[in-house]
């Protein structure tokens, strides 16, 4: 006997919408294959039904009313790419208590109101899966959640967003000034107008809160995690990087030892040799490192429409799957570790700095005991052969430091008359540090 | 109330199972939350009760005897860690026919037998998980059935033998000719000491056809898959691929268009942009192209006992959790596409050829013609400015051309007298190939 077909509502028709509606019909033989039912969108909610759309559909399906997704009680599974925090929140509240399944594409939602969202699903016997809202295609919460679940996660260091990293790479192939690449993103189409979200970093931090909540099994809040954005980022730091064999990119880094944690976003060097190095344009990856498996890496398309859609349809596959089987909201994990944060005097990197000080005699000594004192080694000086106005440029990487020694060293800098700016300071991430 | 804990049956106290004891019990807390269930690893299978170990158990563990864990109704599941086709593969067997769930870390035997052992776990309603056969501690099996489900798979690329990629990497790096990096890797332990299997290339086409199995959703045989390994491949050959752009390495390709695959193992030279090129020692990387999602890559160590032991631990997680859920064995999807070949005019690539000429007029255009007369243009040719005893040598690489056309090439610069020798060929992916 032949079974109903799933019954979706797709809330949302942009992007990641579009390249749903285009996989399900692509892809229909497949699905069958995979869940043995059949996959029917019924509804779907758009701001304007009048809109021309790139993807064909029935206007019939279309609906400008949420409720009319929400309160059919027909409808088994709803799909959210609409994105934002409102309606979306509201609606997806909805539709758990509802008792309808949901699949989401949307990491400012899930990075605030996840646990919150996930904790109604279990209650409701309902799937919340939301593969789609970090790092596109790349299927990285499974691979924490499932394939590495035997494992302790110790470092999470994710190229997120692949906006930011287009833009960093443009700046390092072709020396391209910030401002110009990220007019080039924006032409491109891989920059929003307002490109506040990816610019300063706000965008990975969510996704960095996603995956610091499953790799390390607790609940975090977004404002928990230090952010900073690529907007002072020069061509000259990425030039100098380049020099001293490192790259330096938009990183997430979360880290947890002996139960302690640290999560962070901000542009940072890493080393030519470490696996994230070579990750260029919109290409997104998350490197992780567990205490028994060691380093592994998940690399792929970041965003976009069809690689979005992957992911989101993939999960839909496993609510249909569980479905079947009758497991619907089941197996999932709550956090059971204790948030516990590392204090500046815990968190360790490596660190660059680039110094324009005085060109008179004496002042190498000064800068080298200001390390010294605090007790922090230089691994490398790269004295620059520039000396302009009666004054030289300096840039230098430390050996590793915590950030309460750094925060020492950058205060007595400060004070020095010869040291006459401070151009710019990055962690150092990757080789041994 | 305290639930009993899953009694666990190992088979085999070599290197991987000694590390899925240590990580049972260093992780204990982890496994409970993750599973709700203690996990008791109740009795051990090995060959020799008396041998040292370097994991510590309990000795009244220790079984010589198969029967004492296949025909204990008291074991839950079944971890086979003991490698090769007997006694693993009736082992296994005979656990499933008791409906005892299986973890197993065994490529060979899946590669031979994976169909029929996953058609008996089906109908006895058991689970029969293999992730660690695969790229060791990367959980690539779990991305194509679950992560990437949504999708069509067009091609899977594996550097999944970390031994020949260790070899190769010397031979790259420091000019080691191939007999000194084989017997560095067996000093270093990442050789065995009869090399053969991962040397011709025997092990990457196990794990290739168990990669392809579940990509393409097809039954194919081992013996399908041509293999050529790594003996023949020469420290020069690395060095002219270097020149043009290209590294060396073992690949296995698995390719489908419009319904029809191919699936090989083979030293083929690779684009430096290749996201695989850059995968050195003894890492392995598996690049998967999907129609939907476009470019992915998944990498981490392809061996060793804790990596392994994570894929095989985690496997295991997930078997408690169909426990508690009471759907083992159910929601595999069994492959339901038709196995069709393509034939060599349907298999597509560029070629490397390295060939040594008699160094007189006209022997170019002659070689020339050769190319031209079937169809394929070069891309590429490197005159190597060397000529003794009357010949010089030639490398080059052409335009996309089929099997085929290649070996029609092949046949007519053999019936050349001035051809003295093909010194090598391979194939080329990545770029616009």
């Amino acid at each position: 006997m032949e079974q109903e077909p799933i019954r979706v509502g797709l809330m949302g028709l942009g992007t990641v919408g579009s390249g749903v509606v285009r996989l399900v019909k692509n892809h229909q033989e497949d699905l069958w294959q995979q869940t043995g039912r059949g996959i029917s969108i019924e509804r779907i909610l758009v701001r304007d039904k009048g809109k021309e759309r790139s993807v064909q559909v029935d206007s019939g399906l279309l609906t400008e009313r949420p409720e009319e997704i929400l309160q059919d009680k027909g409808i088994d599974l709803v799909v959210e790419v609409m994105g934002g925090i409102e309606p979306a929140y509201t609606c997806i509240r909805e539709a758990l208590e509802e008792g309808k399944h949901v699949v989401t594409a949307n990491k400012d939602l899930m990075a605030l109101h996840g646990a919150e969202l996930l904790s109604i699903a279990g209650d409701k016997g309902c799937d919340l899966f939301y593969e789609a809202s970090v790092a596109g295609g790349i299927p990285v919460l499974r691979a924490l959640t499932e394939g590495l679940s035997a494992d302790r996660i110790s470092t999470i260091m994710g190229i997120v967003n692949g906006t930011t990293n287009y833009i960093l790479t443009e700046m390092a192939r072709k020396g391209t000034p910030f401002a110009d690449a990220l007019a080039k993103a924006q032409d491109q189409g891989y920059a929003e107008s307002d490109p506040t979200a990816d610019v300063e970093g706000l965008d990975a931090a969510r996704k960095m809160a996603i995956l610091a909540y499953l790799g390390f099994h607790t609940h975090l809040a977004l404002d928990e995690i230090p952010v900073q954005g690529i907007r002072d980022v020069t061509t000259e730091d990425i030039q100098f990087a380049d020099q001293l064999g490192y790259v330096l990119k938009l990183i997430g880094i979360a880290k947890r030892n002996e139960g302690k944690m640290e999560v962070s976003v901000q542009p940072a060097l890493l080393s030519g040799e470490h696996p994230l190095a070579s990750v260029d344009g919109v290409f997104n990856a998350v490197y992780i490192h567990g205490e028994a498996v060691g380093e592994t890496m998940f690399y792929g398309p970041g965003a976009g429409e069809m690689p979005t859609a992957t992911a989101v349809v993939s999960d839909l596959v496993t609510v249909v799957k569980h479905m079947e089987l009758g497991v619907n909201g089941r197996g999932m994990v709550a956090p059971y570790c204790e948030k516990r944060w590392k204090s500046p005097r815990e968190i360790f990197s490596k660190h660059f700095l680039r110094l324009r000080l005085a060109d008179e005699a004496g002042v190498m000594a000064g800068l080298t005991s200001v390390f010294a004192e605090a007790a922090v080694s230089l691994e490398k000086v790269l004295q620059v052969p520039i000396s302009q106005g009666g004054e030289a440029e300096i840039v230098l990487i430390t050996h590793t430091a915590s950030q309460h020694q750094l925060e020492t060293i950058l205060r007595r800098l400060d004070e020095m008359p010869a040291v006459r700016q401070l151009m710019s300071h990055y962690r150092v991430e990757g080789g041994n540090g």
